[in-house]
């Protein structure tokens, strides 16, 4: 057995800018990778396709490939509309069929799921989440969204979590911005995306010095989500990624926010004490993309 | 086989007023049952045992024992405080062992769980949550908390959830009271609980008239937490049990408002079109809590 080649799996980090694909092993080597802009659907799954075709000549049979995507969209098998992206403002995308595509022209199970689903599930395979059952994955970047495990497997549900969309509370006698998402103005998403710190601001959130006020106002909006999401889901860690959530001051002030928010209410040691290793940055990094998407492929074919 | 005996399970659902105490068949009939008030824990664990020993010897051997219980408690079989009630404002109960007792005086499996998370799964078995994986059961009266199952299993994670302590959006101008949680002031408890609505109408919310403004300002805030649940967790179903969701006209309000301030963004036809569906009142009705303790113990036993 152990000179028969690694089974290979194919993973597509289906972006709103751009698209990576790889083709790595089950312990999460990448053996290629490639990247190009994302354009039309048609286009842009061509563009998949034709890497995945030629890598395979030269790399082997891929066993399954996981597509983790920008959503709204349906990760649920037995639906009608499974694979397809649902409405969205990304124009040409709404109702795209994702899967239909890639499993025509290459033959192989197709998984898909939400970005933050990949992420978690990556993290959970091979970095920051492994052991646990039940944890949240949040990106912070140019938007904000939220996956992860629940009792063991992805959290879907309805249709998978929108923990961007839930509402805060918003003093706007401190922080008069009304918030800029489209759908609910002054959200977590509206309130604390990227794009809101640079409206709010009049400049780009990583241009912001680590002393300007925005850190302590983004850092507070951001424990108060975490508490919403503790006090629904009761997570046994929280792995915060993406752009904002990575620069370095804001992580001691989200934790200690955090628990002054809860104040003492969730008697758990691991948020009374030991909070450094409750609310975690993300171990795999730039790679969370794409090894959460071959992550997702491993799973449609293991279950595990 | 026809002539044997049912499984006889034992339930309790321990209040923070009162104890109910039940044997139950499998099927959810229930063949004795009695009550007492909520005193201290030896006191009222005795009682218990009394019960369960006295009608044993009438109906039969329990194959196991259910209790769901106020609390914060510690659900965790593999944790050093398994079965205890943590810190509590309740006098006298903080770190009191539930199990414990129990076990020692009635020698079966004892299982247990937050009174929230007994009566989901009672729905489940027999209710209004019957088919799904993933969805919340809300309770608003007295206090507000919340359970349900996430991927076809209860929702534990770090402890349980705590849903009645998220942060919600105030607006000190249109509402100016002040809220009356002692940890957390106007989380959705200290803002839209039994009595809370007391604190801020002067009277208690069940002699409000139906068309008193308190009924759409309770809505407003119960469809702002549910967007919240929905948005974390992405339920299938969300069921409203308790005292205060039970006023006739709440109902509706709540289900408009929840469309309305989701606005749209969560596109599943459950929500946009099916929404009387969606949001629904309990089916066990004031059986919940002792069907929901039995359903517990079958648990454990059966692990289904």
């Amino acid at each position: 057995m152990s000179n028969q080649s690694p089974v290979l799996y194919g993973g597509i980090e289906g972006g709103g800018t751009k698209f990576v694909c790889a083709i790595g092993t089950g312990a999460g080597k990448i053996l290629a990778e490639t990247r190009f802009p994302t354009t039309t659907p048609d286009e842009t799954l061509a563009l998949a396709v034709d890497f995945f075709k030629e890598q395979s000549q030269a790399l082997g049979l891929l066993t399954a490939i996981g597509v983790a995507s920008f959503g709204p969209l349906d990760p649920q098998p037995a639906s009608v509309t499974f694979g397809h992206i649902l409405p969205t403002p990304k124009p040409g995308w709404t109702n795209a069929d994702i899967v239909g595509p890639l499993h025509a022209a290459l033959n192989v199970p197709i998984g898909l799921d939400t970005d933050v689903n990949g992420a978690a599930l990556g993290e959970w395979r091979w970095g920051a989440a492994q052991g646990l059952d039940t944890f949240v994955y949040l990106t912070i970047g140019t938007g904000i969204g939220g996956g992860g495990l629940a009792n063991g497997k992805l959290m879907h549900g309805l249709l998978h979590p929108e923990m961007g969309h839930i509402p805060l509370p918003h003093d706007k006698m401190a922080d008069p911005f009304e918030g800029n998402c489209p759908f609910h103005s002054d959200c977590f998403e509206g309130l604390a995306s990227g794009p809101a710190m640079e409206k709010r601001w009049g400049q780009k959130a990583e241009t912001l010095p680590p002393d300007h006020p925005a850190w302590d106002l983004e850092a507070h909006y951001i424990a108060l989500a975490l508490r919403a999401f503790i006090c629904t889901l009761s997570p046994q860690r929280i792995i915060l990624g993406g752009g904002v959530a990575q620069q370095p001051q804001l992580m001691p002030l989200i934790r200690q926010k955090t628990q002054a928010t809860l104040n003492g209410y969730v008697q758990s040691a691991e948020i009374l004490e030991n909070i450094d290793s409750y609310i975690v940055p993300p171990m795999l990094g730039g790679r969370a993309g794409v090894l959460g998407a071959i992550a997702l492929a491993q799973l449609i074919v293991t279950n595990v």
